[in-house]
């Protein structure tokens, strides 16, 4: 007699598939934005240097900005430039009307500061969502430009259908620009302007011991990873039917070929075996990231051109369009 | 034969022992820091209106004020003021060199926007931590003014000698004055400006199921609850020898005697039977928090003296005093 045992395989999220659905709703509502008689939104990148993987990042993010119907330049700088010249360059984006979401690419050249850098930024123009006035506003779940790379988990997971409400979560990495903030979208109130997600939430790092981490994990139904440590997150540490979103990123060379590739946190073939929905590294989150990147820009387009409308005009324009982190989660 | 089953009780830790300890060697380092030639620190509260507890709470820190050789003046605003109003006077505030620290008594009257307050006071001011700048610097690990509760917390958890690296903490409720922060304090690394505490943080809250609140309080080496629901946190939720921190203040009235009493969230007498170590309602972090706003005051006062003088002094000034946040958690 022979037993087959049926394994139901993880739902397989597919991250470019769901970035070119909002590209797609994004390019429509764009598309009315400037019929309504607006110019195009405007996003400006900085790019210090020749970083091959600056360049390819940079590159990606205007090729999307074209195929939603945003305009964008991109600044090219010496790596020379003082942190004073970069000061002066980001001000006078600021003061510019015509640009209307400013992007610096990280990391910049050892000698300037990227704190300064990203705190000078203006508030209303940070697609990334670097400035610490706008950390302060995410983390009082204040409306903001939230950045990108959490605002992609959030959507994601919430496209995908997957239940947070009440339910655990665990994030793995406490980075600032990306464990921190899907922490606190995760395991926010539903209610406030961040429409964060009412999931207890558990966050693990590289002092959480494996056993710990094992432990957490498994009580899980929703697991977001963000270490840069391939492998990580094994199926024996999964919860039957849970949610792995995998944001590591990790380029490893076959020493024998000499061909690269690029791996996530997560063992994807033992755990998609386990859990109910899991994200493939590439083609999940990364596709999603750059599309916040122009959720923002439109979002920063919009609040830019209500800023600069007399008084009575703003409520016209504001009942004509979306906010930002508009559709409230709704407690049932 | 009579068998003895010995109870280990919890160390009670006494939050007003503790704050005096430190408001003494505040004293100290204030006196010294007058004797360099420095004026003394100054605090001004703001309290609109006459809530009977709003005046309570302010006149308690404007006692601990004078113990430790802080002048504090209260301004008392009617509760008729309007957020204009009350606006220039925090203006005034800010710019006047006279003051280094300022508090405006929580909560404002219903038609003024509390956060638009929080956010007019000078960040190098804001002695309660509540500009949503100094917010987002707290989240991201940079020295800054740190709310005084939160602070109160990480304190205690460092005098009592209760180890926090790796181990496995919870923070209940989530509230953005007390249990954010305390999560961010908690969890983050200990080699940034905030010295924070390197463990692993489960945050939960009002959607937490109380089976899911009793699971991660039983993992938990170290518990933070900050609830107001008195009663919540019970012996049977408890690891042997964590340590309960309760932030909790209820006020109960006996419906017989018409006597009222203060209590935490933690049912105290079950619970010291398992713990390791308990604060108690009244008497535990109470008295931590106005202290806090003490040190906080000191922290302003000397980083506002170091701004108003010239370049080549500073480094002189800095040698000589202390820095908010200083002792570095030593990893070993």
């Amino acid at each position: 007699m022979i037993i087959t045992k049926r394994i139901q395989m993880a739902k397989i999220i597919d991250g470019t598939q769901i970035a070119n659905d909002i590209r797609n709703e994004l390019k429509v509502k764009i598309d009315k934005w400037i019929q309504e008689g607006h110019r195009p939104p405007q996003l400006t990148a900085v790019l210090i240097g020749s970083d091959p993987a600056s360049c390819t990042y940079v590159k990606n993010k205007m090729k999307a900005a074209v195929e939603v119907g945003i305009n964008s330049i991109t600044k090219n700088l010496s790596p020379d430039i003082t942190e004073e010249e970069l000061l002066q360059v980001i001000d006078d984006l600021n003061n510019d009307d015509s640009v209307d979401g400013i992007l610096v690419q990280l990391p910049v050249p050892g000698h300037i500061n990227e704190r300064r850098i990203c705190n000078s930024v203006s508030c209303d123009k940070d697609v990334d969502g670097f400035n610490e006035k706008n950390v302060g506003r995410l983390c009082l779940d204040m409306n903001t430009l939230v950045p990108c790379t959490p605002l992609g988990v959030q959507e994601l997971i919430r496209r995908v259908g997957v239940d947070t409400f009440g339910k655990n979560a665990v994030v793995v990495g406490r980075s600032k620009n990306v464990g921190m903030p899907i922490a606190m979208l995760l395991h926010a109130d539903g209610r406030n302007d961040t429409c964060a997600m009412d999931a207890t939430v558990t966050i693990c790092h590289r002092f959480t011991p494996p056993e710990e981490l094992k432990r957490y994990c498994k009580l899980a139904d929703i697991i977001v990873t963000a270490t840069g440590v391939p492998g990580l997150i094994k199926a024996d540490m999964i919860k039957p039917g849970a949610c792995v979103i995998d944001v590591g990123l990790t380029r490893i060379v076959n020493e024998a070929t000499g061909k690269a590739k690029l791996v996530g946190d997560v063992d994807f073939e033992g755990v998609r075996q386990v859990a109910g929905h899991i994200t493939p590294v590439p083609g999940g989150v990364g596709p999603m990231t750059v599309t916040m990147l122009m959720k923002n820009t439109f979002i920063a387009s919009k609040n830019l051109a209500k800023k600069s409308l007399p008084k009575n005009e703003v409520e016209k324009v504001r009942q004509g369009t979306e906010q930002g982190n508009q559709n409230k989660n709704k407690k049932n």
